[in-house]
């Protein structure tokens, strides 16, 4: 039989069925009501384009609406939030679409706003010859101010925790040659096709944060994710803040089975869609914060300098010359 | 001189320009701030797509940049926003986009934020085959809650401006037969164009909607705009609110000069694009607020019955048989 296409189904009756997804007094309205009680929000906005970010190929549309709110909340974690209010999602599609690529891109959303918090406060769907799945995530903003430009000098940067097998999930999926002359690890197999379709972030982020503060005084925190990979982020920060990352190579936490070379060292810092955090914080909070979780790891520090990234070991430099990965 | 191409620019210097656009604390972070004072947010998203809802013909970057805050906000006003604060804006667009398509997309969209308020509090912007405009708009919610299921039978059907001159511009600009035996009038023809490039909303409705209310006790009020064409905003509001719309063909307001015929009344009834509000207020409110603007026109009623639309003469149901716009 063949299945229901969205030129099948109309308009009217598509947005009746998106509709369905949504809390009950959410629907028939062109927009959304958000209350607030004298708390700042957050908004943030994602957009996933076809071919671009994506492929039928690599990734289900459920693993796909999983992603598509994952990358969102983790950037509002990011800035500190401290609840997610919800989502509007726009979506952008061929007729020849079928509905139940619709409905499984609806169940990943759903399944990651249940593990998350978050609500989807709207939606919209038009033809388009590309799927673009855009989303602006909303959440309440916590009791730190989270920002990339508020790293100093002698802090310690940090991060939530392994990088690099996301991006090995992709080459898997997609059956990318990648450098390796023995065959990988089961596990590592498993591991990374996992955290490329399903992601996790770290949404206890905040509350652990304001739970090893010695000093309340410090309200700003340095911070970004790492989904456009470990270098890019740790950049960011070092150029939002004015300031030079001292990064130590071994201290750099990596799964106990990702091969050694300068391939991996690649796949590693430049890989993308990890969805860890990278902040940096004061010695003594960041030792107290590493040792709440085992899974947070001292990576490096700040100090006084032109923006950009060195090794300690200078032997590892030669890392920093690959170009990050650019959508333009 | 061959025009600079977003492909010459690079992903990150492209973000760098478009911070620009920005007010100077709200860059460089992936979310923005918006602070709330104990009130509560409307939130509405709307896309427009190349060859879908826009193309180069028709329309320059400029007014389609005003067009798109227009339509987002027409919305927001629609569903009883007091003040629009800002609007997110996520870019979908072709390597070989000149830069300056861009720069006047967002000089548009300053325009119109500046005639109606609200600030760009964030955007970003992807790579993709199709040019695609996706504006998510916050906006604070007023006094009353305006929405497309809270009219009542008995209550007067009113409207805030003439319909099917933004469809009529679009017929002109895209060089399309329309019916029509005698030339067009030269005012029409100009003021045509003005409505579909540069369409106005009303950003006192709601003002004007307090300012003439004599029972306060009445809060919420059957609302849409009629960006779809104004059967469709009638069509909706019947269905939402489930009772009958009976319409008085003689009351709609016509411009002057607007020819007569079956084919105009379809561009007039299911034209779109022509952002007025369509709502409905119990007999006295609606005679007060047509008295205070005389831009504001009853054109019928609502009664018990199916959802479903009428008209008072019942010669004019002819009318109803045309398809309302489609997008799938």
């Amino acid at each position: 039989m063949r299945k229901e296409l969205l030129e099948d189904i109309g308009e009217k009756e598509l947005i009746n069925r998106l509709g369905k997804f949504m809390p009950k007094d959410q629907t028939s309205d062109d927009c959304a009501l958000i209350k607030t009680k004298n708390e700042n929000l957050l908004i943030n906005n994602d957009s996933l384009v076809e071919n671009v970010h994506f492929d039928d190929i690599t990734i289900c549309p459920q693993d796909l609406g999983w992603k598509a709110v994952v990358s969102n909340i983790s950037d509002l974690v990011s800035s500190g939030s401290k609840k997610t209010i919800g989502i509007t999602i726009s979506l952008i599609l061929p007729e020849k679409t079928e509905w139940v690529w619709v409905e499984e891109l609806y169940k990943g959303i759903n399944k990651a706003l249940k593990k998350y918090g978050g609500i989807i406060l709207g939606g919209d769907c038009s033809k388009g010859n590309q799927k673009t799945i855009s989303i602006t995530a909303l959440g309440i903003q916590g009791e730190l101010k989270l920002s990339r430009n508020a790293c100093s000098p002698g802090e310690i940067i940090l991060t939530t925790g392994i990088h690099g097998l996301s991006k090995l999930g992709f080459m898997i999926l997609n059956k990318n040659n990648f450098d390796n002359d023995i065959p990988l690890n089961k596990r590592l197999i498993k591991k990374s096709i996992e955290h490329f379709s399903r992601p996790k972030i770290y949404p206890h982020f905040l509350i652990n944060l304001l739970k090893t503060r010695s000093n309340k005084k410090i309200t700003r925190i340095g911070c970004t994710d790492s989904s456009d990979g470990l270098f890019q982020a740790v950049q960011d920060l070092a150029i939002a803040s004015n300031c030079k990352a001292i990064m130590n190579y071994e201290k750099i936490p990596k799964d106990k089975d990702w091969p050694k070379g300068d391939k991996w060292d690649e796949y590693y810092f430049f890989g993308g869609e990890d969805y860890k955090l990278v902040f940096s914080l004061p010695k003594k909070w960041a030792r107290k914060f590493s040792k709440l979780d085992r899974n947070v790891t001292e990576i490096g520090f700040f100090i006084k300098g032109d923006p950009s990234i060195e090794f300690k070991n200078k032997e590892n430099n030669k890392l920093l010359k690959n170009t990050p990965f650019k959508h333009f």
